[in-house]
């Protein structure tokens, strides 16, 4: 029942996933039972498409919804059968593996954190972000989870962010980088120039501070950064697009001569924009919690849904959160 | 002597000023002398300009040069004759009332600290930037001189930013905005939540919480935040069109028709991009000391340099580090 298009693209979306993956995973929906069954049926009835066979997936009632106006924990408490305190529950009773929402993104890290607990040795649970570069996406950790970090927290990202990245575009050292103001080691704030120290005696594959301008480049896999900076990047990023559209737009006005340009670039401009897209990559993984989830936007395609599961499907079956159990506890010995 | 291309561009902005100002102002540049006259000489020499008439400027003799690899406050004891030192001394005695540089940021800003001291009721210097917007630039203030901030800070940048814009695009009232990680006055980090109450209760036309996505849109004037998340976000902005050129590249040679596409794009980007240069808008004011002071981008062209001798005359006549003395005079009692 998450996200804005709850529950035609999540529930779209996961039949895609359903029908795709050909029987490699069970998929459980959460929801009001009703609502959900008659939206399978609707996804069905669209044309070229088919309703997934009855024993591909099975149906958690959950009659309440946490929207994006309620308070995180004051929801948790209130709405005790939330599509996302049900679908977490399953997860803590081991019916289900991984939990994918495309909902109220504080509410899904409270629960989370709540519910299924945090990895032992992590301080705080975190979640990442990807963003598109010149090379492949760059993930962003933390993304707006935490705002005020300790140096702790910050190498916890680090290390976290550094086996997801690991594990999904299968990197054996995937380049970490600290967000920071200048490459020496001497640059940074308070938090950030003790975090470095920590960075540097890790075993991790750092390459020290990097700067708000080595990022598009593509060159750092995994970016570290406390959820305040993190965040105000991340949404600076995904305003791009929109203020280019103006700025194109505004050439096309100038003359004929551009207006014809402008018919042009268009499709040249939708293809940039589509990679420019942060939502094509589909969903982020909370980090640091005893479980899987995977966070989605809340105006989620089918498409980006589709692909949060089989985002989830990976982080089970390459197990995450094992190894980054197995490294913070040699990092602790 | 400061900047990459020290003392052509320089000197070559510098005369351009002279020539279309026709007389406004005095010039005073600051160099060792013989090398600041054959620049000028070698201005005068293309094809298309002539040096400005003598009486027009003179020249203070400053015989060493602070470099970008110079540690700001050690260069400023070991060379106490550097353009920047002799400099700010003149504006300090009272020989000149604004000085200009492309050089070190961090050297400029030590050194007009140190020499023509803070207004009075200032805790920390400031430097903005000109971040371009789809219509007219916004001011991100601070943007790198100082990483941890207070909330009393965050307030006197607002302050000193809302004159500033004030003065120099003629605005009553810029819209100011304190960037966070939401719109709710509930998000934020520590710092930014407790400058939130101080900004709501000065007179300022604070329009309360920004997120990283209201920027480009060029709605708010004045945009506050400490200077490691203004930092990062400039940069991260400056590292914009480099990555759009590589996209749109890639996009070119995907297919001939692509190719040509490309070839006719070429004109339009470059107009958007030109919007996107940080350093057209040529230089940024170092708000909070006695005195005027403008730091430019160390690549700064001509051009830049003219503008950024325009921006401190206007500093000047508009009276702004008085406004700035005023308003915290007036909020301290």
């Amino acid at each position: 029942m998450g996200g804005d298009y709850a529950p035609a693209n999540v529930v779209a979306g996961a039949c895609e996933a359903i029908l795709e993956s050909a029987g490699r995973f069970h998929l459980v929906l959460v929801g009001p039972e009703d609502t959900i069954r008659a939206a399978v049926r609707d996804y069905g009835r669209q044309p070229g498409t088919s309703a997934p066979a009855p024993d591909a997936y099975s149906i958690a009632h959950a009659p309440e919804v946490i929207d994006m106006h309620d308070l995180p924990t004051a929801a948790l408490k209130t709405k005790r059968k939330s599509s996302i305190g049900v679908g977490l529950h399953l997860q803590k009773d081991g019916h289900v593996q991984a939990f994918v929402s495309a909902g109220n993104t504080g509410a899904v890290l409270s629960a989370a954190t709540l519910i299924l607990g945090r990895i032992h040795g992590i301080g705080r649970p975190t979640i990442g972000a990807l963003i598109p570069t010149a090379k492949a996406p760059c993930l962003l950790v933390d993304a707006g989870a935490n705002v005020d970090c300790r140096p702790q927290h910050l190498l916890e990202f680090a290390i976290m962010g550094s086996i997801y990245v690991s594990a999904v575009r299968d990197l054996k050292k995937p380049r970490v980088g600290l967000l920071s103001i200048g490459e020496e080691d001497t640059k940074g704030n308070e938090a950030s120039l003790a975090a470095l120290k920590l960075l540097r005696k890790s075993d991790l594959n750092f390459v020290g501070n990097v700067e708000g301008r080595d990022i598009l480049s593509g060159d750092i896999d995994v970016v570290v950064c406390d959820g305040f900076a993190g965040n105000i990047l991340l949404k600076f990023g995904e305003s791009i697009p929109s203020f280019l559209k103006t700025k194109f737009k505004a050439f096309a006005e100038l003359s004929i001569t551009n207006k014809v340009v402008g018919l042009m670039v268009r499709n040249a401009l939708r293809k940039v924009m589509k990679d420019l897209d942060y939502q094509e990559h589909g969903g982020v993984p909370l980090l640091g919690v005893n479980g899987v989830a995977i966070i989605g936007h809340g105006k989620s395609t089918p498409r980006a849904i589709k692909n949060m599961v089989f985002r989830a499907e990976e982080m089970v079956l390459k197990a995450v959160n094992t190894n980054i159990q197995e490294s913070l506890a040699s990092i602790n010995e």
